[in-house]
């Protein structure tokens, strides 16, 4: 390991599960335990734990949780199904429990629980080695910037798909942390990612790791790479097709395109869980519409307060469009970095093994 | 004139300028009764008063203000060189001030102050008379649109370029108003324009005007282009070079490439005044890097409070990059919309004749 993070997102303490509450950051660093099925429900549902590979892994130690309680045939599979209904979308999370199933179904109800306990720390400790692995696959970009630059590498990310949304270094961080980690002088420019502005997140979690980071608004990325001020563009995916197309955070497409007018190298980093053999391109990703409220409102620290607020960025009942996710065609993308190495993207899907947990 | 903008931004009452201020948009509409010279002075510094056309006819009212009390050869320089020193980059104040001194400095100083105040309102109605005439430069493309079209034309605008910031319809949205009083279905979608937030000036003062108006994210723009949900680009600009290339609001370029890439029309609306014949490109417009607060900050009504206070997104001491501008290349811009018509943007400077007021 070259990486660790600075705190674990996820840990077993007993017969809990102890998360780093996503919510309350960048504002405060809460850890909160959950000693129930309930209270990780909960968690996945209110974005408490976030990021692919962090919700599958928090879904396998909510399950250990629920067998606690009773490990019959009935009540693993009703888990199972509650689990699976909090992100009926999210691939990592059915993986991660078609593999504990796959593991406790045979089993004894009796030896049940310390199975699952056993197979969702095998999860996190797998989840931890794929980030390793996929900075490993974009390392070289950064290694061969750093030789033919005579300042830190500039690299631009969008949203947030670092260690905070793993068990390890991250995804499209995870090259940065491993650059960082063989001493290579590097800094990140964070986009804030309206309208969650989860770009905080990132910003506070590179900070912490201690990475220089800049924060910039989310219309400032064409000029920065325009002017030459980026030299590599790193982002995670939510999707991806076999022609690799890629769905990623809403406004991803802007940078990809800006970064192919100013030949700037647009690299895509995901676990290969992520490939959807099923999705010929990226027209067949359905998009999903978040509320209105996101566009309207902003968290923030008011003057004075030590707590953050929701506040209303518009008195108006305005319409909005709120897209949570964009479609950058393949031929805009350099490669994709996946734990089996770094592929150009309509190859990558062929050359990327079949999902696995 | 088949536009008139439902408040007046800017009018004489007595020997008073009273002001729509715009720093309480969206929030509440307060109007502001300017008395002195340095009421139109702190009025223009606080951005009460923006939009380079308004902020030139504000400070000609602001002239007539400062005659009242002493209109001496040297209490007139001593005005204008003030005036001036507000927003020194700002070409339209300049020529403002010029037009009022060439009228002004013949007469002997007993009939300044009536003359001040008639090339003031002269200055404001020809304001006027250029957003009608921008408009209808614009309005052909979305007729032909709306004649090809079996649905509303879809419209996407950045920034605040309407009538809140001008005296008449406008810039960008000129063509918007112009076809709305033709009776032309049509909506517009308005990028919220971070980190200043000015999109929401905007989403306001269309929907004041009648005009169906959905707000997104900045991010948002991309896909909704990609996917043929937006017919025609309209933005303003803060400077045109000599070959075309333009420098507007910081994200405007981002909305140019997409537009490109999906064969979208990209207009720019701007009076000829815009045009910077002493600038060769884009390359020679520096680029204004404003406070880092303004990434990090929002104003925003935080629940059950009735007055907007400014909220910061981050308690970090965050490093930030906060271009004010970026520059879109005249080969992106399908033609730029001036008081002479519409030409396509090389060629636009050459048609245009020499900046006057």
């Amino acid at each position: 390991m070259f990486f660790t993070p600075p705190l674990a997102t996820l840990r077993r303490d007993g017969s809990a599960l102890v998360i780093l509450d996503q919510t309350e950051l960048p504002w405060r660093l809460v850890e909160r335990r959950l000693g129930t099925l309930e209270d990780v429900l909960e968690a996945i549902v209110a974005l408490r734990v976030r990021g692919a590979p962090l919700i599958g892994v928090a879904a396998a130690h909510g399950l250990a949780l629920a067998l606690e309680r009773d490990a019959s045939d009935s009540a693993l599979e009703a888990a199972i199904a509650r689990l699976l209904a909090t992100r009926p979308t999210a691939v990592n999370l059915r993986l991660a429990l078609e593999a504990q199933r796959n593991v406790l179904a045979p089993l004894p109800p009796a030896e049940r629980p310390a199975a699952a306990w056993a197979e969702a720390e095998r999860q996190r400790r797998d989840d931890a080695a794929r980030c390793e692995a996929i900075g490993r696959a974009g390392l070289p970009w950064i290694e061969t910037l750093a030789r033919r630059l005579d300042r830190p590498v500039r690299i631009l990310t969008h949203c947030n798909a670092g260690w905070v949304a793993t068990c390890g270094a991250g995804t499209a961080l995870a090259p940065v942390y491993l650059a960082r980690a063989a001493g290579i002088p590097l800094e990140v420019f964070v986009s804030e990612t309206r309208p969650r502005n989860q770009g905080l997140i990132t910003h506070w979690e590179l900070t912490r790791a201690g990475v220089p980071a800049t924060l910039i608004a989310d219309n400032a990325a064409g000029l920065l790479i325009a002017q030459g001020e980026i030299d590599l563009v790193l982002v995670g995916a939510d999707r991806i097709a076999r022609n690799g197309d890629v769905a990623n955070k809403i406004g991803t497409y802007l940078k990809a395109l800006a970064a192919h007018a100013h030949g700037v190298p647009f690299l895509v980093a995901a676990p290969a869980t992520t490939f959807d053999p099923a999705c010929p391109n990226g027209a067949a990703i359905p998009i999903e519409e978040r509320a209105a409220e996101e566009v309207l409102t902003v968290a923030g620290l008011p003057p004075g307060a030590s707590d953050p607020v929701p506040v209303r960025l518009t008195p108006l009942p305005a319409r909005t469009r709120n897209p949570a996710f964009d479609l950058t065609p393949a031929r805009w993308i350099t490669a994709i970095l996946t734990e089996t190495g770094a592929w150009p993207a309509p190859l990558a899907a062929a050359n990327t093994p079949p999902p696995s947990t």
